[in-house]
């Protein structure tokens, strides 16, 4: 069993400096340098390596780095199966950390390391089993998936019992439905044209080409001046034409009422869903805003922090796209959690990517959903952004405004060791060169 | 003006090792080392200093130093002048850093290392007018404190201009309140007896010993097995007499319908109030069980890590006594903002405190409380925790049950030279010897 134990976990800074350009510029995150507290996990001596990060804006990176070092000793020296056989005593060891939880409980810094290392043990698992991670996540018995989740605090919304049986109702079908994914991937939007720093000719050219290349679905950025949101928003829905979609995406720059006014003024341009109209942890105000602008739907969910803030979010109805992320939430065992309370709820998931290893991240997320919790495509997108794929080792592909189903083994986001190398900061040569 | 720029920012790694006695433990916080990201800010060259901490709970206290250090850039060359002409421009600097920002927002270890820096700049100030920080508050203008604080977000609760005529309306009898401060102090509470890691017999004498000193308030940890919850209730209730005040503090252990079905258990020992019956950032549980279990109100605050949450805690009556913390929200700026939401909405202030400092601080946020916005020490209670106080140079002093105003300038964090030394984790005479 020497091959089971988890003999390392070494941490790297690793930042790519996407501030240069402005690509990913919103209302409120001016200047990213999309970065990764990036995790790697070994086992044995010569065992392979489980890969996992938490995705971060540039500077503070090593904040999540030190947070890392914090919980190494819940993770080096335990056994990897002893881990699958309790998914959730292994999440709560890191989550519930006696001295540790103060720093949260359950949010911000903590837990995105928390995420970065969890993610990093389920690639490992992944790997060990040859499977990819959707297949890994499909193949395991509804007991298990249901043993990974952490269950407090969520009964007064789903119980295991009753997420237990979802999930078994859920599986009829499920072999039909893998033959689709695997043949035609799965739907996604892009949001590459709409970055609030790119000038209108910019936005056009970019969303022709997202055209071209087959997307159906485009979002753009909002939350600058009312007139210019409002000229940006009218031209797009203009080359895309009447039959496209488009989404809107203010990345919580309003208050609630002014989130109310504002989306009344886009409305003539039929965008799908306003995302972040306002802060991340407004339940209430979410709520408020999706009743008064109804037909057009509220997403939200980068930024929701634990499955706490998920579950009143579908509570109050301020929630009606779970916009889930791979690493804002403690890793997989969370998103478990936050994927069977959209289906109890019956709210379509449409993922968080872009950045870094997003992309990659939650194409499994949303296959494993298609599989065995929402049985359809229907209203289900992926976000899409073309940018920084090329440093990793199993890069996500899209083809005809979709995403190839991932089929090598793991969860995608292990980097290329040259990447890691040049990026690291600050010693890397692309931090030291310019 | 050489002395107004402030030229050196340092952060120490402070630890006691509190867990050796379980003082402190509780339903989930098991074994506390009390802890303080302690930072020492300093102008001019000779200058005085400001000192201000976020509390932790041992493990992780680094972290939260270098998430100091990351904002360290936002402080060192400017100048106190210009950081009080402009108050939130300076919180902004700090908490809207456009890459540190998604790291919280506005939550856990950014929230609380801008809490150390932003208390130790107030404290510098409070020192150089030669004030306690109470008093520098309730002399600035009504329209200086809204300046503090920022208003984003919160429009659909409480605009600025709303909170600068409750600020004005309020000052009419603060002379006289003043003088009323300073003769008698605050009203006070203990939570020295009723920790969960005690035995009946130690509590008893505890709470014997309380009574004698002049407390008329006390509040015991429950969210252990229900019998003996309820056993030590009743004990406690036998002990205090049926005048004395009874509270309650189940530390977040309890899910929504099992925090009412607890709290009907233990409603015959007629407690006043719950504390944090379920996960803080549960605002729609709050509601419902205040509203099951009236007339026991619910408490909350030491973890609701943003004015947008006490905001909705508020809005949706799941916050019947508010309990800010010092150094969870964003500093003074932020605790401003909190406390005219809850003179907005006629909610009872009773800040937590314990841990290490946080005596210190709040016995000046309920003063100015009183002072300028309830008007009343009626239902007002600090929290008291008699431990640690030897560390600070301006140690609170309880006495009959109150806590003594504190005269000396500035913010009352400020650790000795030699506590500093000895507890620095790991390096300190206190890590390396024992």
């Amino acid at each position: 069993m020497s091959d089971d134990v988890i003999t390392e976990l070494a941490v790297h800074d690793v930042r790519f400096p996407t501030s240069r350009t402005l690509a990913g510029s919103d209302a409120l995150n001016l200047d990213p340098d999309y970065s990764a507290t990036y995790v790697v996990v070994r086992v044995g001596e010569d065992g392979p390596s489980g890969h996992g990060l938490a995705f971060t804006n540039g500077r503070g990176n090593e904040i999540c780095v030190t947070a890392v070092e914090a919980l190494r000793h819940h993770v080096v020296g335990r056994s990897l199966s002893g881990i699958f056989d309790d998914l959730n005593g292994f999440w709560r060891s890191l989550v519930r950390d006696t001295q540790l939880r103060w720093l949260g409980p359950e949010k911000g810094i903590m837990h995105m390391a928390t995420a970065a290392i969890v993610n990093a043990v389920w690639d490992l698992e992944a790997k060990r089993q040859g499977l990819p991670m959707w297949k890994l996540l499909a193949d395991m018995p509804p007991e298990q998936l249901i043993a990974a989740v952490e269950w407090s605090y969520l009964s007064d919304a789903l119980t295991p019992e009753q997420a237990l049986d979802l999930l078994r109702e859920r599986r009829e079908g499920m072999a039909e439905r893998e033959e689709v994914l695997r043949r035609t991937g799965l739907p996604a939007y892009t949001t590459s044209a709409g970055w609030l720093g790119y000038g209108d000719d910019q936005m056009v050219e970019l969303a022709r080409e997202a055209l071209d290349e087959g997307f159906t679905h485009l979002k753009m950025k909002v939350g600058g001046d009312p007139d210019d949101d409002l000229r940006r928003a009218r031209l797009l829905r203009e080359v895309i034409g009447p039959d496209n979609t488009l989404m809107m995406d203010a990345n919580q720059r309003w208050d609630v009422g002014e989130a109310i006014t504002r989306m009344r003024g886009l409305a003539e341009v039929r965008p799908w869903w306003i995302e972040e109209p306002t802060n991340p942890d407004d339940v209430l105000g979410h709520a408020r805003i999706a009743e008064a602008i109804d037909p057009i739907v509220v997403a939200t969910g980068e930024n929701a922090h634990n499955r706490v803030m998920f579950k009143q979010l579908l509570q109050a109805g301020g929630m009606g796209i779970v916009q889930i992320d791979a690493c804002r939430v403690a890793g997989v065992n969370e998103v478990l959690g936050v994927l069977l309370l959209a289906a109890a709820f019956d709210k379509p998931v449409c993922p968080h990517a872009g950045g870094v290893g997003l992309c990659e991240y939650v194409q499994h997320l949303a296959a494993f959903d298609y599989l065995c919790l929402s049985g359809t495509q229907e209203g289900r997108l992926v976000e899409y952004v073309d940018h920084l794929h090329e440093h990793f080792v199993d890069p996500v592909v899209a083809e005809g405004g979709r995403y190839r189903t991932p089929l090598e083994p793991g969860y995608s986001v292990e980097l290329h060791p040259e990447s890691i190398t040049r990026y690291s900061f600050p010693h890397g040569a692309e931090w030291t060169t310019s």
